[in-house]
């Protein structure tokens, strides 16, 4: 089968076998979507080798239990234990023996088939179009954040950020209620939220240490540091991006203001699924450009381009 | 009145005024403790000039509502405005205007007498002596854990650090049940705490990722970095240390073990004083010398040595 393949820093179309994982699904590839985690790994900032992509929605080829062959499914990215004490504790994303599809030590999505334990997997709704379940994993991570903290609707929220997953947490923040409102770099981006009602804001009208909540989603360091001088004392600051190398942060700041800093990645895919279900958020607007799996290296190319919002791949 | 003043980095003892502050009470000092703090605004870490200190116990000796004249006193350190957001919100402590006794434009309690707001004031329970109540402050600050976060009793807690304030969070900590190890410094450190049947631990025996929540309480910038490689995947690291100086800190795997860093500064003295009267914590094993206030200088040079935990002033 055709794959996208990483190693060292090199992305290159190659020609695989079919995944084997015994006990596992086989997934036809049906779309997959390019995510900032894929341009970062190219870039080392962490080291992988393999087939690269883990938004995907798929159907599912051969499966030890029977049932699951012919499912449209969106799966769940960390393949676990079961056994460890993260498992065992509720906290499977976080599994000390864990693989990530297409991140570490396992075979990703940019390709003809993936491979998947059956219990990462999640049907599509009949009602969810392939264009939109490619977004299940995304959405997820973006879900995430509340997951993790409680958002009054009465808080005055921040979100900086507004790239592929922060137009993603755009969507689901305002869900919330919640005062809203967004620092956008680019006209595109800013055109999708204003689209939704959603306040989009400069960065010379944040008022500093007045916000309850604020997401940083750039995917760069100087987000935190903008981050860090909006949030108010006692306040919340969320942390979605991964990036290579170092920050520097005064933390007696953080200690005498009390801020809670929060580090934020994978999240719940049913939710996610209910929301594109019931078309509360519209992931769809994000689509830039479509290419066939035996254009994913240009595909990458144009999903790094500055401003670029999804680029989707058509493996099926 | 006698007095330490501090300025450009230099103690020394000074001849002062009786402090006036209308519509403040007049409290005469009885005893006053030296902080880590006090010893970090001498090395520069916060700009500030004038009376240091802000532990105390104390007598009011004049007061705009006659009820408190004689009271014996412990006080909070932040003077605030009562009409700010962050006043009205429930936040006193990071009032916007606030003023802070012996730290920000507000003369402190290494003197003979010092001024703050009635509402500031807390009265000592009559079987709680001078020398337990003046560690209310720290005591206070050590309960603040307990008001930012839920301990679980089944949670395995690190502290890191067991110095004047973190002795103070191990007794605190260990009232909640919870499975409780100190790293300790100094054999009086680890004593102190065996005493209590509080378990010490070595740096060596710190199994990694594994600890539900990690306090740092050390004072400096290595403890970071100590926590954040014993703090589990979504586990909450507590930051109790402020000094002087920027850290450096990968943040990209804070987000991918979604570790949860919170800063935590001013507690609440009601408990304080409560935990006090029932003897559940006893601070006064901290004790280790005792000054009167025209010594005061000698007792600062006390509290800096190494491993040297409270230092008292007599100061009336």
């Amino acid at each position: 089968m055709k794959a996208l393949w990483l190693e060292n820093n090199q992305v290159a179309l190659r020609d695989l076998p079919k995944p084997e994982r015994p006990g596992e699904a086989l997934i036809k590839i049906r779309k997959a979507g390019v995510c900032s985690t894929d341009l970062e790994l190219v870039k080392g900032y962490y080291p992988y080798a393999g087939v690269l992509g883990h938004e995907f929605v798929g159907e599912v080829a051969d499966a030890p239990d029977k049932d699951w062959i012919g499912a449209r499914v969106a799966g769940e990215i960390n393949a676990v234990c079961g056994a460890c004490e993260a498992c065992r504790n509720g906290r499977p994303t976080h599994c000390e023996n864990r693989t990530v599809l297409g991140i570490v030590n396992r075979d990703g999505v940019f390709a003809e088939y993936t491979a998947l334990p059956i219990e990462n997997l999640h049907r599509v709704p009949e009602t969810v179009p392939d264009e939109m379940a490619v977004f299940t994993e995304p959405l997820a991570a973006a879900l995430e954040i509340q997951q993790q903290i409680q958002i009054q609707p009465t808080d005055r929220v921040l979100l900086i950020g507004a790239g592929r997953l922060g137009q993603l947490i755009a969507q689901t923040l305002a869900l919330t209620g919640c005062d809203l409102c967004v620092l956008a770099r680019h006209q595109l981006q800013k055109d999708l939220l204003a689209a939704r009602g959603i306040r989009v804001i400069s960065e010379e009208a944040i008022h500093p240490r007045k916000w309850d909540l604020v997401v940083e989603a750039t995917g760069s360091p100087d987000g935190f540091d903008l981050a860090r001088r909006a949030v108010r004392p006692r306040g919340t600051l969320v942390m979605k991006s991964t990036y290579k190398g170092d920050m520097t942060v005064n933390f007696s700041s953080i200690v005498v203001d009390e801020i809670n800093i929060i580090g934020s990645r994978c999240g719940p895919f049913a939710p996610a699924l209910r929301l594109l279900e019931k078309r509360e958020v519209d992931p769809t607007v994000l689509i830039q450009d479509e290419f066939e799996l035996k254009d994913a290296v240009r595909a990458m190319e144009k999903a790094s381009q500055p401003g670029v919002l999804k680029v989707l791949l058509n493996c099926g």
